[in-house]
C-alpha cells in the first residue's frame, strides 16, 4: 500500500497560493520524496506529512524550481534528530549541482548517500532502503537539461492460499516465511516451495512521475498501466503549443493523450505554469480526452 | 522617506505560518533586501511588494536560513525582465556559498555584482545603486559563522532656507542644485554656497538590523539612536539563556536590553524559534525593559 500527497503543482517559481511541483510517497512507514523546489519542506508540513519519514529524495534534473529546497529540508531532517544514512539521487550530470547546493548544509549529523542514474538510459534501483519490495526505474526525458521519468515500482505479494497449505500440511506459524517468498523445511523432512501455496503473480504498483520535458512517444510505455501517471502540463491553451516546443515543455492536452495511450488508471495533472491562474477550467475539455485526468490542486492525496 | 517591510519572523526553519527572517527597505521605488532564505520570494508577492524593484541584497551570514532563497529569488527576478546589474553583498567568506547556490540559476538575463564586506572589521558602503544619499554600515556579529549587522544610512537634506536665498537674490531655478548640496554662480559671478541658504544638518535615517549574534555590548553602538532597530530574539523564556549562549544567539530580553541602551526609537524583535509558537505572550513583559518593543508578526509594515 502507499499513501501519495502531491505537495505542489507549480512550475518555475513557488506562488503565494500554489507550491511547487513534488510528490511523497509513503511505504508503511517510510517515504519517498521526488523533487525539492524552495518550500517543499513546507507543504510536508502544510499538509501533515512527516520529514522524518523520509529515506530516499529522487530529483528529475538541477532546475531551480526542482531542486532549490533541498538544503533547507537537509537541515531540517537534521534537525528531527536523524542519525541514519539518507540517500538521493539524480541524473549523474546533476551530482555536483546538488553538492554545490549542499555547501550551505554544514556538517549533518547523518550522511547523505548520493547516486547518479545514467542521464541517457533507463536504469532500474532497488530502493530497499525504502521497502524490500520497492524499485525504481528511470526514463530519459527530453529538457533543455538532462532530466529522468520516475516509475515507482512496489512488487506485490501473490495471494496466499490457506487451503494449499493446510493440504500439504504446512503449521500456520510458517505460513508467513512462505508468503514472503522463503522455501521451507517442515518436520518430516519435506521441502515446500512458496509457489505450493501461492497463487499468480500480480502485477506491481506502478507510480510514474514525467515532468519538464517534450512528450516524447515512449513516455506512454514507461507509464503503461500505472495506477497513478503524474505528468506535467504547462498550459491549457493549444495556442500555446508552439512556446511549449520551444522551452521544451508540454500542454495539459499532450499528457491527456500520453495517458490515455499508456492506459493509465489515473493521470493528475501538475506543473502548471505561474501564468495559469486557475488551471481547472480546462478540467471538463481534458476529460474528454482522458476521462480519469485531474486537473490537482496542491495537497492532492490517494491510497493505492 | 523609507517604506520598510519585515517579510518574515522565524528562525531555523521556514514554518506553515511563519516565514524566515528577510527585511525589505524600498526607497524612492528601489530596494534592498536584508537576507533572503527560503520562501523570501513568495513572502514578497505575498506582502504585495516587488521583485524587480531590489537593487541590493545584504546577506548577513551563510546560514541556509538566511541564504537559500537566494537561487529562486534570482530566478524569478530574471523573469521579470531584469537586464541592469543586481548588487549581493555579504561577509567576504560568505562569498564562495553566495556562488555555489547561484550555481543552480544557470544564465541569468542580468549581471550579478558581489560585494564582499570584511568579516572582522566595521565597513561602510555607499549604496547609490538603491540612493545616493544611502549608505550601508557593517558591523561584525558574534556567531558560529562569520556574520554581520547593517545598518542602512539614509541621509536627509537639510531644510531649505527660502528666505536666505530671495536675499541673496538666487534665482528659482538653482534653488534645486543648492538643496542638493552644489555651489552655484549667479549673473554677477557672486559664489553662492549651500550653506547659505540651509539650515543645520539633520541626522541620517537609521534602520538597523542585527540578528544570529550574542548580545554583544557594542551593539548598542551599532543601534545607536535607530529609528528601527530589528533584533534577533529566539526566546521569551529566560530559562533559554545557557542554551542561547550555546548556539551563539540571544534572548528576547537580551534585545529589548539593547534597544534601551542604544536609545532606539522602536525595536522589531524577530528571528524566533520554531518552538516559540506564541512569541506575542512575552511582549507585555518586554514592554516593561523596552517600552518601544514590537513583538512581530509576519508583514509588519512602518513607513518612516
Amino acid at each position: 500500500m502507499a499513501d501519495i500527497c502531491l505537495l505542489g503543482t507549480g512550475g518555475m517559481m513557488p506562488l503565494k497560493d500554489r507550491f511547487l511541483t513534488s510528490l511523497y510517497a509513503e511505504y508503511n512507514g517510510k517515504a519517498v520524496l521526488i523533487d525539492c523546489g524552495e518550500g517543499t519542506q513546507v507543504a510536508i508540513a502544510k499538509h501533515g506529512l512527516k520529514l522524518s519519514r523520509i529515506e530516499l529524495i529522487l530529483i528529475t534534473h538541477c532546475h531551480a524550481d526542482h531542486v532549490a529546497g533541498l538544503p533547507g529540508l537537509l537541515l531540517s531532517i537534521g534537525n528531527s534528530s536523524r542519525t541514519q544514512p539518507l540517500y538521493i539521487a539524480a541524473p549523474e550530470s546533476c551530482l555536483k549541482t546538488v553538492e554545490s547546493l549542499m555547501s550551505v548544509c554544514g556538517a549533518l549529523p547523518y550522511e547523505v548517500k548520493t547516486v547518479g542514474f545514467p542521464d541517457d538510459i533507463s536504469y532500474t534501483f532497488r530502493a530497499d532502503m525504502v521497502d524490500p519490495m520497492l524499485s525504481v526505474r528511470t526514463m530519459p526525458l527530453s529538457h533543455r537539461v538532462s532530466c529522468l521519468g520516475y516509475s515507482l515500482m512496489l512488487k506485490k505479494k501473490p495471494p496466499f492460499l490457506p487451503n494449499n497449505a493446510r493440504a500439504i500440511g504446512v503449521p500456520v506459524e510458517l505460513w508467513k516465511k512462505l508468503h514472503n517468498g522463503e522455501t521451507v523445511v517442515l518436520e518430516d523432512g519435506t521441502r515446500v516451495p512458496p509457489e505450493a501455496v501461492t497463487g499468480d503473480r500480480r502485477p506491481s504498483m506502478k507510480i510514474t512521475y514525467t515532468t519538464d520535458t517534450l512528450p516524447l512517444d515512449d513516455i506512454f510505455i514507461f507509464a503503461e498501466n500505472a495506477d497513478l501517471f503524474v505528468c506535467e502540463g504547462m498550459y491549457g491553451l493549444p495556442e500555446k503549443k508552439e512556446s511549449m516546443n520551444e522551452k521544451m515543455h508540454m500542454l495539459m492536452q499532450d499528457a491527456c493523450r500520453i495517458a490515455k495511450e499508456a492506459n493509465a488508471k489515473r493521470l493528475w495533472l501538475t506543473h502548471y505554469s505561474p501564468a495559469e491562474k486557475d488551471p481547472s477550467v480546462y478540467a471538463e475539455e481534458l476529460r474528454k480526452i482522458f476521462p480519469d485526468a485531474v486537473v490537482t490542486e496542491d495537497g492532492a492525496k490517494i491510497t493505492l
